[in-house]
C-alpha cells in the first residue's frame, strides 16, 4: 500500500466535474423544443429503433462477459495463475463502457430534431445544441474513465498488498473489458449502420433516383438508427477503450520502469492519470470557447471549433512540462516532449487525413475526376489513393515512436533494461498526451453524426430546403473536424499497442513469479523472471528475428487484420443485400409508395438491419479473441509477441487505408454534389455513389473496428499470459 | 577452390536439355500454319506491338541496370565493402531474366495465330500448339537459370580462392540484378495490359456492348498486346527470379549452416541445385504426358494437363530422397520431408486459390449472386472473399514453415545456431522443391496468355463462333491450372524471401569481416563476426521485438507493400482513363466504326499504353529498391531485419488478398456469362464487369509485382550490407 500524494485526488475531482457538465449539458439540452409533431415523431421512431437495438446488443455481449468473467475467475481461484480481481476489473470495464456508448447515443437521440428544429432559426443556434451534444458524449467517456481508473486504484493499493506493478497490470484487464464491449458495439453498430446505409443508398439513390433520407425510403429510419448505434454507442465505447487503455497501460510502464526506484514508481503510476485530468479542463475550457455570433458563416464556425480544439491541444502541451515538474518526475523535461511529439503526431496525421480526404485537394478531386470514365476507375482510384495515404501517417507514428522514446530516455539507444523501460514509458506517455484532450476532441466527433441526424429528421418532416441546408452545412463541417479526430484516435491506438507489448512482457514475468517458475538468463544463470533484463527475457523465450514461431505469429498477426475485415466486410454485403431486396419489394409491392401516398414499412429494415447485426457480429468479435490464445497455445510466448507485432504494422496500415480511401469516395460523391463534373444526376455522379457506397463500410466499420482488434488482441494476450506460461 | 562432385554436371546437362528442348518445340510450333492474311496480319500487328514496347522497356531498365552495377563497382573497388564479382554476377541475373521473359514473349506472339489456325480442326491440335508454346517459356527459363548458376559456381570456385559462403552470397546479387529485371517486368508489363485491358472493357463491353476482342474496339490490339508483354514477358522474368532466387539463398544458407562440416558444406550448396535440375527431368518427362486423343473433351483436357504437372510433382518428391541420399547429405530424410512439406504446401495453397477463385464454388457463386443489387456490393463481396481468403494460405506456409524447419534439424526448437541454421536450410529447400517443376508448372501457365491471343486473333479474324467457342474453352482451362500455378509461386515467394532473411544476417556478417569490424557477444567478450552466434547477432545489432527501430522497420515494411499497390493501381487507374478517353473519341469521331466499316486507330492504344507503362513503372520500381536502403542507413541491421519481416508478413497477406480478389471477381463475371443470374447483358452482368474491371490490376499488376517486392527488398538489403555495416 503507498501513501497517495494530495495531487491524486484531483484525478477524481476532473472526473466528477465532466459528469456534472455532461449532465448539465445534457439537462439544457433537454429543454429546447423538439419542434414540430411530425418532428416528434420521428425522432422517436429512430430513437425507439435505436435503443431497442442496443438492449439486444448488449444482452449478446452479457452472455460473453459471463462466460469470460468465469473463465477468469477459474484461473484466478481454481488455477491461480490470474490475480484474484480480475475477473472483476474485466466486467466494471464492460459495464463502464457500455454506459458511455449508452448515454451518449441516449443524448444523441434526443438532440437531433432539437438540432433540426433550432436550424430553422439559425445555424448558430442549431450548432450549439449539435455541439453541446456532442460533448455530453466527450464528457461522459472521460468522466466515467477517470472515475473507474481512480476508483480502482484506490480500491487495489487500499485492500491489498499487491506491488504496484500487479496492481497496475490487473488494471489493465478492466482495460481488456472496455476493448472487448467495445468490440462487439464498433462491429455491431458498424454492420447495423452500413446494412442500412448502403441498401438505402443502392436502392433509392442509384436505382429510383428520390433523395437521401428521402420518407418515401424504407430503409432511411434504419439507416438513422445505424447512425446512432453505430457512429455514436459504437465510437463512445471504441474512445472510452482508447482512452483507458492509453493510461492503464503508461501506468504499468511507469511501474515496471521505475520498479528499483520507489520514490518514483507512483509518480510514474499518476503522472498520466494526472495528464488525463488536467486534460479534461483544459477540454471544459475549450468546450466554452466555441461559441458563434448570430449570422456566422460556415467559415466562423469552423474558426470556432478549431478554436475550442486548439487552445486545448496547445495548453495541455504547456501544461504537461508544470504536471511532470511539480509532480517531480524524473526527466520530466524529456517526458513533456515526449507528449509533444505525440501531440505533434496526432495532428500530422489529422492533416495528412484531411489532405487525402477531403475534397478541397487534389487527391479526393480526381477521384471525382474518374467517374467520368466509370465506377470501376473510381474504386481503382479510391483503392490507389487509400493506398498511398498509408505512408505519412506509418511515417509519422514511426518518427513519433523513436522520439517519444528517446526524449524519454535521454536519446539512450542502447537497449538496456533501464533505457528501454524508460523509453517505452515515453511512448505511452506520448499516448496519453494524444488523447488527454479527448473530451473537446469526441464532442466534436459525436457532434457529426448528431447534425446528420438532424438533417434526415428536416427532410423526413419536410423542413425545407434551407433547414436542409443548414443541417447540410453542420453536417459537413463535422467532416472536416473528424478528420483530426481520426487522426488522434489512430495514432493513439498504433502507440497504445506498442505499450501493451511491453505490458505482455511485464505480465508473463508476473505469471511466472506467481507459479515460481525460474529461468536462465544470458550467461546461463539460473534466475528468477523478476530479475530478468530485456535480453535475457527475449533469449530464453527465443524471441528472436529468425526464430521460425515469430516469423509465423507475424504472418497470422498480418492475416487476423485481413480476415478480420473481410469477415466485417462481408457481413456488410449480406445484410445490404437482404436490405435492398427488401426495399425493392416494397418499392414493387406498395402501391402508391414512390408518390408519397403510401407509408413504408420501416419496421420490416430496422429488423432486418438488427438481425443481421446481432447474428454477423459474433465471429470476427470471437476470432479476436480466439487468435491470441490459440496463437500463445501453439507457439508460446515467441509466437504471440510476432503475432503482436505483426497485427499492430498489418493492422494500422489497413486501418489507415480503408478509413482513408472511405473517406476519399464519400468527398469524391460530395464534390459532384456541389456542382462539379456534371453535379447531381449525372453519370459521374452516379459512378462516384456506387463508391461511397464501397467505401461505407471500409470507413465505417471495419476500418476502425481495426483500431480495436489491434489492442484488444495485445489485451487478450496480456490476460492469458498465466495460461501461456503454463503451457511453457 | 572445392573439388566439383561429378554428380554437379547433371545441372548444366539438365539446362542444356531444358534449352534444346525448348528450341525443338519452337521449331516444331514455327512449323505450323499461321492461318488467313486476316490472322497473319492481326498477329503482326500484336507481335510488333509487343516488341516495340519490350524494346523501349528494355533500354529503361538498361539505364537502371548501368546505374546500379557502377554504384556496385564503387561499392567493390573503391570502398571495397562488396565483393568484385558482384557487379558481373548482378548484371548477368538482369541479362537472363530479361532474356527469358523475352523469348517466352517471341514465342507466344508467334504461337497464338497458329493455335487459332489450329483451333479451326480441333480443340485437340489448339491444345498441343498453345501449350507447348507455353513449354518453350517454362524450358527457357529453367534452362536459362541453371546455366547461369551453374556457370557462375565454377567460375567462381575455379577462379577465386573465396569460401564457399562468400560465392554463394555473391551468388546472390546474381539473383538481385534478377529480381529487378523481374519488377520493371512484372510493373511496366502489368501497367501497360490493364491500361488497355480496363480501357477496352469499360468503353467497349460496358457503354458500347460490343464483345470482348472486338475488331472495332480501338484498344484491342492495345489489349493484346498487353497479354504477351504483361502476362508473358513479365511472368517469365518474375519467375525466372523466383526460381533462381530460391536455389541461390537455399545454397547461401547450405554453405552456413554447414560451415563447420567442410565434408557437408559442398553437398548442401549443390543439393538444391540438383533437387532443380532432377526437376528439369521430371518436368520434361510431364509435358510429354499431356497428349490428348481425337475429339478429346474439356475434363479430359484438364485431366491430360493435371496428369503432367501431378506425376511431375510425385516423382520429385520421390526423387529427391534419392537424390539427397546418394549425394550423401546430412539427415537426408528430414530434408527430404522439408521438400515434401513445401510440394504440400503449395499444392494446398492452390487448391484454396481455386475453392476461392473458381465459380464452381460458393465465395465466387456469391459474388454473382450479389450481382444481382449492383456494382457497390458485387465490390464489397468481392473484397470481402479476397480477405477472408488469405486465412488458409498463411496458415499454410505457418505450418510449412514450422515442419519443413523442424524435419531440417530434428525437431530441434532450442535455437541453437546450428539448429537454426540446419531449420532454415530446410525452409529453404522447401521452398526449392516447390519450384523444382516449374518446367511443366510454367508452362501450364504461360499456355493461358497464349489461349487468351489465340481467342483475339479469332474474334478479330472473325472465324466464326466454334473456333471462338474452343479458343475461350483452352482460356478456361488455363484459368483453372493457373490457380495451381499461383499457389506455387506465392508460397515460394514467402519461403525464399524467409531464407533470404537468413541470407542478409550472413553477408552483415562477411561485410563486417572484410572491414575488421569487432563485436561482443552475449557475455561482453570480443569476437569477430564470423564466430558470433545467433543470439550474439541479435543482441549485438539490438534486434528484438522492444527496439522501436525494429518495430518501426516492421510499420514501414507493412507499409511499403500498400504504397506499391497503391502506386501501381493509380498508375493503371490513370493510363486506362487516357484510354477511355481516347476509345470514346475514336467511337465519336471516326464515322462508321461502329459498324465495322471504318478501321479504329489501334496505334494511338498502342501509344497510351506504352507511353503510360514506360512513365509510371519508374517510382514504384525506384521505391522499392530505395526504401530498404534508406531504412538500413537511418534505422541500421535493426530497423533492416524489421522492415522485412513486416514486409514480408504484410506483403504477402496483401498479395494473397489482391490475386484472390481480383480472380473471383473475373470467375464471378464468367459464370454469369454461361448463362446464370440471368446471363450475358443483364443488371448483374454489368454489374460483375465493374467487379471484373477493378479485379484486373488487382491480379494482374498489383498482387503479383509483391511477390517481387518482398523478395527485392531483401535482394537489396544484402547486396547493401556492406554500407549498412560502414554506417555503424
Amino acid at each position: 500500500m503507498q501513501n497517495i500524494p494530495l495531487v491524486f485526488w484531483l484525478i477524481p475531482i476532473a472526473s466528477i466535474c465532466a459528469l456534472g457538465m455532461a449532465w448539465f449539458f445534457f439537462l439544457s439540452m433537454m429543454k429546447e423544443d423538439e419542434g414540430t409533431p411530425r418532428m416528434k415523431e420521428i425522432a422517436e421512431y429512430v430513437r425507439r429503433g435505436a435503443m431497442a437495438y442496443l438492449t439486444q446488443q448488449y444482452k449478446v455481449v452479457l452472455y460473453v462477459f459471463i462466460a469470460l468473467a468465469a473463465l477468469f475467475a477459474f484461473m484466478a481461484y481454481v488455477l491461480h495463475v490470474q490475480n484474484p480481481w480480475v475477473p472483476f476489473a474485466f466486467l466494471t470495464g464492460g459495464l463502464f463502457s457500455g454506459l458511455a456508448g449508452f448515454f451518449g447515443m441516449k443524448t444523441a437521440t434526443y438532440a437531433s430534431a432539437r438540432t433540426a428544429n433550432a436550424a430553422r432559426k439559425s445555424l448558430d443556434s442549431g450548432l450549439k445544441i449539435a455541439f453541446r451534444s456532442g460533448a455530453v458524449m466527450g464528457l461522459t467517456v472521460v468522466g466515467l474513465g477517470l472515475l473507474d481508473i481512480a476508483v480502482w486504484f484506490l480500491v487495489l493499493n487500499g485492500l491489498t498488498e499487491d506491488s504496484l506493478i500487479t496492481i497496475t497490470t490487473t488494471m489493465l484487464t478492466f482495460g481488456m473489458g472496455a476493448s472487448t464491449q467495445a468490440l462487439f458495439a464498433r462491429v455491431g453498430g458498424g454492420i447495423y449502420t452500413k446494412a442500412a446505409d448502403v441498401g438505402a443508398d443502392i436502392v433509392g439513390k442509384v436505382e429510383a433516383d428520390i433523395p437521401e433520407d428521402d420518407p418515401r425510403n424504407p430503409a432511411t429510419i434504419a439507416d438513422n438508427v445505424g447512425d446512432n448505434v453505430g457512429d455514436v454507442a459504437g465510437m463512445g465505447a471504441d474512445l472510452y477503450e482508447s482512452y483507458c487503455g492509453s493510461i492503464l497501460s503508461t501506468a504499468a510502464l511507469g511501474a515496471a520502469a521505475y520498479a528499483l526506484v520507489p520514490e518514483m514508481q507512483l509518480k510514474a503510476v499518476i503522472a498520466p492519470m494526472l495528464i488525463a485530468a488536467v486534460g479534461v479542463f483544459l477540454s471544459l475550457l475549450g468546450i466554452f470557447l466555441v461559441r458563434t455570433k448570430e449570422g456566422a458563416t460556415m467559415r466562423d464556425l469552423l474558426k470556432s471549433l478549431s478554436l475550442g480544439t486548439n487552445v486545448s491541444a496547445v495548453l495541455i502541451a504547456l501544461a504537461t512540462f508544470g504536471i511532470l515538474y511539480s509532480l517531480g518526475v524524473q526527466n520530466w523535461l524529456g517526458l513533456s516532449f515526449s507528449v509533444i511529439s505525440g501531440l505533434a503526431a496526432g495532428v500530422i496525421i489529422g492533416q495528412a487525413t484531411e489532405y487525402y480526404t477531403s475534397h478541397s485537394y487534389k487527391p479526393t478531386q480526381k477521384i471525382s475526376e474518374a467517374g467520368l470514365t466509370g465506377s470501376a476507375t473510381v474504386i481503382i482510384k479510391g483503392i490507389g489513393t487509400g493506398m498511398i495515404s498509408t505512408c505519412i501517417p506509418v511515417v509519422t507514428i514511426g518518427v513519433a515512436i523513436m522520439l517519444s522514446y528517446m526524449c524519454a530516455n535521454g536519446f539512450d539507444l542502447s537497449m538496456s533494461s533501464e533505457s528501454l523501460a524508460h523509453g517505452l514509458y515515453g511512448v505511452g506517455i506520448a499516448a496519453v498526451g494524444m488523447l488527454s484532450t479527448l473530451g473537446i476532441t469526441l464532442a466534436t466527433d459525436a457532434y457529426g453524426p448528431i447534425a446528420d441526424n438532424a438533417g434526415g429528421n428536416a427532410e423526413m418532416s419536410k423542413l425545407g430546403e434551407e433547414v436542409r441546408h443548414r443541417t447540410d452545412a453542420l453536417d459537413a463541417l463535422g467532416n472536416t473536424t473528424a478528420a483530426t479526430g481520426k487522426g488522434f484516435a489512430i495514432g493513439s491506438a498504433a502507440l497504445t499497442a506498442l505499450a501493451l507489448l511491453a505490458s505482455y512482457i511485464e505480465e508473463i514475468k508476473i505469471a511466472m513469479e506467481r507459479a515460481d517458475v525460474m529461468m536462465t538468463n544470458v550467461k546461463g544463470e539460473v534466475i528468477s523472471a523478476a530479475q530478468a533484463t530485456i535480453p535475457d527475457f527475449m533469449n530464453f523465450f527465443q524471441v528472436n528475428l529468425m526464430n521460425p514461431k515469430v516469423l509465423v505469429g507475424a504472418f497470422i498477426g498480418a492475416m487476423a487484420a485481413f480476415l478480420f475485415c473481410g469477415l466485417t466486410m462481408e457481413a456488410v454485403g449480406r445484410a445490404a443485400q437482404k436490405m435492398v431486396v427488401e426495399v425493392r419489394r416494397q418499392f414493387r409491392e406498395i402501391a402508391g409508395i414512390l408518390e408519397g401516398k403510401a407509408t413504408p414499412d420501416y419496421r420490416r429494415c430496422v429488423e432486418i438491419s438488427t438481425r443481421a447485426a446481432q447474428h454477423e457480429m459474433i465471429l470476427p468479435s470471437f476470432l479476436a479473441i480466439l487468435i491470441p490464445i490459440i496463437v500463445g497455445c501453439v507457439l508460446g510466448v515467441a509466437g504471440v509477441l510476432g503475432l503482436l507485432v505483426g497485427g499492430l504494422a498489418g493492422g494500422f496500415t489497413l486501418a489507415v487505408f480503408m478509413a482513408n480511401a472511405g473517406g476519399s469516395w464519400d468527398n469524391a460523391k460530395k464534390n459532384i454534389e456541389e456542382g462539379n463534373f456534371g453535379g447531381k444526376g449525372s453519370f459521374a455522379h452516379k459512378a462516384t455513389i456506387v463508391g461511397d457506397t464501397v467505401g461505407d463500410p471500409f470507413k465505417d466499420t471495419s476500418g476502425p473496428s481495426l483500431n480495436i482488434l489491434i489492442k484488444l488482441m495485445s489485451m487478450v494476450s496480456i490476460v492469458m499470459a498465466g495460461l501461456t506460461v503454463a503451457f511453457i
